[in-house]
């Protein structure tokens, strides 16, 4: 007999990203939209959401209403929101309109972060100390998400020694969490743990939660690899969005009701309700007018009642 | 520090299904475009391919070609072929056309087994015997697929003791080997560990392999847990074709080159290159006329380098 034992934490406590990270390269959905969305999201039971940026209106238009947005924020009290922000200046205005638990992304290879955020990874780390700060002064918390963690679309692998830096850097500087993100869905099993153990060793202590895409097939298995090793903070996104839609193979998040149904169905408590994420992930999908990439949505979620009638003797007959 | 660690087989031996799990359900595909998929195929360096099905070409059309299709196999020596037969009838014919190891499936579900092999699963059980006889007969081997080992479209759940008794059956019968089939798929990590264990349990030394469909995005992780297991054998279809494309969320089987890329990542071999398995996608998808499911395939294969280049330091400007 094999000695192998499936050991998975007992609870994983799921981010909804899908408002931001998701919503992010859309066409701007209409407010009252998002609000419909929201609703729809709470009423599955997730407790934390990244539900907004606060940056550019010119960099990412879709999210231009962050401040009007987070001002309906108190409909749903008993939920833990965050939000995204790319400098101190995102952050002052995240702070003022109410929402002090943050992440910001600084990006492990130069190319990617020169991309992204206008400047090489030690600028993006220079401004964590001030967004802590800003984070900290109105009683909030700064979670530092380290993009391109295992691979970068310009420069390739990213060496793990270099993760860590950055890993190490953004605590120093005054993060209190930290999140790999496998910014363009390459990562895999193996590397995800070797990531996990380089970045818990140099971090002890340190909350640690994983962003996967599920560009190549492997996002559920990742995800499952890393709550071996003991992670427990797993971001995801309604019916997958995320990812240019229109950019053939940059596919989304990994789809939140495909985490809940693997996670639930091996007895990892998630706290969301799996039908309720198939009506969120049709609202998402009325909201951003395209299919969503999920394909536990499009399979139409749990498809067999979870009984089973008794079955004839399955000898052969003689 | 977690004490976990990621145990997988150095090496995993691939069954490309595509050509007959794949194929079956869609329109049918001439014989010379057949042979081009073959040679694409082959030339990935795949060990075993399931070459056709010897059933009735009014049940399956895009089959019924099987007897000439195997005429032509000896072009690629150094394969191992083997086909899928529904009775005796079949058996013989796959004997004659040169195929002598064989699958065999019976479903551990009487209503799926009566839909799709017109028998309850006693039925079916009791011709194993006669069809491993045939396979025997001329040098071959015989496994049996127990389909809907995990959960039945008209039954819900599979009791796991039922799967259980259908396989002992089937060793008992003269089945060489099993494979365990996740027809809809909608198996997760937990359950595809613990009918493993039973069914290794039930049955040991008898070598037992798995066959997934990604339905609902658990494919890969379901391997990696059977990997970890200690399974080493997997079936896969390339561009993840299979189901039926007409009917919306009947998803194919695991990707192969996902698969493979999942696996070679992790340091398990497959002798399958990357490279090889996108053209037999282009191929097979020219073939078939529609977009196939891959992930993977549509994301383009591997996408960044595999060095990087050398960062400037991590650490922020003071």
């Amino acid at each position: 007999m094999n000695e192998f034992d499936l050991v998975l934490p007992s609870a994983v406590d799921v981010r909804e990203v899908g408002m931001r990270d998701g919503l992010q390269l859309e066409a701007p959905v209409p407010l009252a939209q998002k609000l419909e969305m929201l609703d729809a999201l709470v009423a599955t039971g997730v407790g934390r959401i990244e539900v907004t940026s606060f940056v550019s209106p010119r960099a990412v238009p879709a999210l231009a209403d962050a401040d009007a947005l987070a001002a309906q924020l108190g409909r749903w009290p008993g939920v833990h929101w965050s939000a995204l922000v790319a400098n101190a200046r995102g952050a002052v205005r995240a702070v003022d309109a109410g929402v002090a638990d943050l992440e910001y992304v600084v990006s492990a290879s130069d190319s990617h972060s020169v991309a992204n955020a206008g400047r090489p990874t030690a600028g993006a780390l220079g401004a964590v100390g001030e967004v802590a700060g800003l984070a900290h002064g109105a009683g909030g918390s700064l979670e530092v998400v380290v993009a391109t963690a295992w691979d970068c679309p310009f420069e390739g692998r990213t060496p793990i020694t270099r993760t860590v830096d950055v890993a190490r850097a953004a605590v120093t500087a005054g993060a209190d969490a930290l999140c790999l993100g496998d910014t363009i869905g390459t990562t895999t099993p193996l590397r995800v743990l070797q990531l996990l153990d380089a970045v818990r060793r140099a971090c002890p202590g340190v909350p640690l939660g994983v962003h996967f895409h599920d560009t190549r097939g492997s996002g559920l298995a990742n995800v499952l690899t890393a709550l071996q090793s003991g992670i427990t903070q797993v971001d995801s996104s309604v019916g997958g969005l995320g990812g240019c839609p229109f950019a053939p193979g940059a596919t989304g998040n990994i789809a939140t009701e495909e985490l809940v149904y693997l996670l639930e169905e091996s007895g990892v408590r998630t706290g969301l309700d799996l039908d309720a994420l198939m009506t969120a992930a049709r609202v998402t999908e009325r909201a951003v007018g395209h299919e969503l990439p999920s394909s536990l949505f499009r399979a139409g979620g749990r498809p067999v009642p979870r009984g089973a009638v008794t079955p004839t003797p399955a000898s052969a007959p003689s």
